[in-house]
């Protein structure tokens, strides 16, 4: 028989990605809506998928009925993290939890957030009284390291508000550099599971000699770095925290008109948010979190686009993807 | 100058409407999802409008952003009955409280329910640590009279759930009947304020004389009644409560392919709720509270129409306007 085997395709896909090691990286906004949701926006709640695996930051009122319209299951491999115990950060996981039993789920779940949240999920199991079909735990965040698996770490910084709020940031570790398949072979690497290991960063054994996989990889390629406000004033702890981040999704409760509201509510501006995120090298900009009051956003715009250019408007179902740097696939 | 004044024409509407003795009454589906919203199902809430008053009939999370869908203010006079405590009849109590407070409302409100509705508001303002620009009262409710006024009554009657659930009905009190002006002249009294006492049901004196509003009255004209179920298994106890009613909302969660589930879970067949409001001589029942299940109704509703022919499927910001039995405008 001629032609392509199936395995020689799958082979080389996995060549390929073995390679390059990508990893899909996506956000969608599910609410971007300060205090009062509006027709077109809903509560705060920012979805992060990589790698199949969900990283819900904070779940405002409604945030179940945006998970089908986002096409995202209820029963995927996920954690939550609430950024504040103020209602349109946090409502929506009483009816996201009720739904994720209705639905049978059946993976653990755990959310993560302020001292309060505890309280705050068991009161209303208690009054609602509702059970889980799921092993749910709450785990209490103080700054810095929150999770940290192979790949990445999720950290959290506090930021300034009425209560407590935590900065959140997903951040993914540094990859193996290219591999370079020349130096493999001059150094009589067989191909197969010994260069997947070199490509992986493990050292191999050949004939009794280590060999480093520093001699076969170019530098390691840095991962990327995702950051998500929550509600508060900008601080220099913050600005350090989204230092070189290749996305800061910032709140923007206000605009010039209303400077001495955001400092007196403990929001930023569009101005504000732009110019931390400038002074911290941040790569892409996303404002989110808009008072009720802005019918328009777009006009308003140059007050934070002369400040960092590359500046999106978060809209509710706007999905980014978020390249590495280095990505020119 | 001549032409008509507007004083004159003020009178004659004026007139038209004391002889009628009309009053606006409808009712607008907010939410009519069960337990799990769709896209175009939300959670459960029924508003209804009587004479510029609003009543809220279960507050489903997300209700707050039905509002100004609906073309509902935050800040008119208005109550709010609660049927039981399953979160997706209540949660969006939260969010309503904190939104009325974020645009000021400063009139005072009464939301009535199960116990254990004060303890989950209670608990939550203080877990989400917001406060309020208005009086709030909490009411626990118990079957019998709930509210009355000059012009109608708020009755409730408990049903069969899995916890206590309050199917409510809001009946309007008999209006005076038609009032003849020829009897009056007749019986020598003047027009103007003795008639209007008269078609108030009101009597006057002339000339020492005391006149009976009978003597000029018709037979007294029955005011209007709706029902709203809140969830439940059809009971003996509900036929009568509902009994002649101008409109039964229903819960119909199931159809009869879950005849089983619906008496597993202690909800109704679309089936069960037409029987029940035939029986009940129900004059048009407005069937909602459906399982995500179903995702057309239409192919499903002979099932209901064959036993119940003045049928309505709610959706969400449906209008009914609720005539009087008499009303012939």
């Amino acid at each position: 028989m001629g032609g392509i085997y199936l395995s020689d395709v799958l082979l080389d896909v996995f060549k390929h990605q073995r390679v390059l090691l990508l990893t899909d990286l996506k956000l969608i906004f599910l609410g971007t809506s300060a205090s009062v949701p509006t027709i077109h926006r809903g509560l705060s709640s920012v979805a992060v998928l990589r790698d199949g695996e969900l990283f819900l930051f904070d779940a405002g009122e409604g945030v179940q009925r945006s998970f089908p319209k986002a096409k995202i299951g209820f029963n995927r491999k996920m954690s939550i993290f609430i950024s504040h115990l103020h209602g349109d950060h946090c409502v929506g996981l009483l009816g996201l939890l009720q739904t994720m039993s209705m639905v049978q789920r059946d993976k653990p779940l755990t959310v993560y957030g302020p001292r309060g949240l505890i309280g705050f999920i068991r009161n209303n199991i208690r009054s609602l009284k509702f059970g889980l079909t799921f092993p749910l735990e709450v785990k209490i965040v103080r700054e810095g390291l929150v999770v940290e698996t192979r790949d990445y770490f999720i950290k959290a910084c506090i930021g300034q508000h009425r209560m407590k709020n935590f900065v959140y940031s997903l951040e993914e570790k540094d990859r193996p550099g290219v591999f370079n398949p020349k130096a493999a072979k001059n150094l009589k690497v067989p191909e197969g599971i010994l260069w997947s290991k070199l490509q992986k960063g493990e050292s191999v054994e050949i004939n009794g000699k280590i060999i480093n996989p520093n001699l076969v990889l170019g530098p390691s390629r840095k991962g990327r770095k995702i950051v998500i406000s929550g509600d508060t004033r900008p601080t220099p702890t913050i600005k350090r925290f989204i230092s070189g981040a290749d996305l800061a999704v910032l709140e923007s409760t206000y605009f010039d008109d209303h400077q001495e509201k955001a400092k007196e509510n403990l929001h930023m501006t569009a101005r504000e948010a732009a110019q931390m995120a400038s002074e911290a090298d941040v790569n892409q900009l996303a404002l989110t979190h808009f008072s009720s009051r802005y019918d328009d956003i777009a006009p308003l715009l140059s007050q934070a686009q002369d400040i960092h250019p590359n500046l999106i408007v978060a809209e509710d179902f706007l999905v980014l993807n978020i390249q590495y740097p280095d990505e020119k696939v």
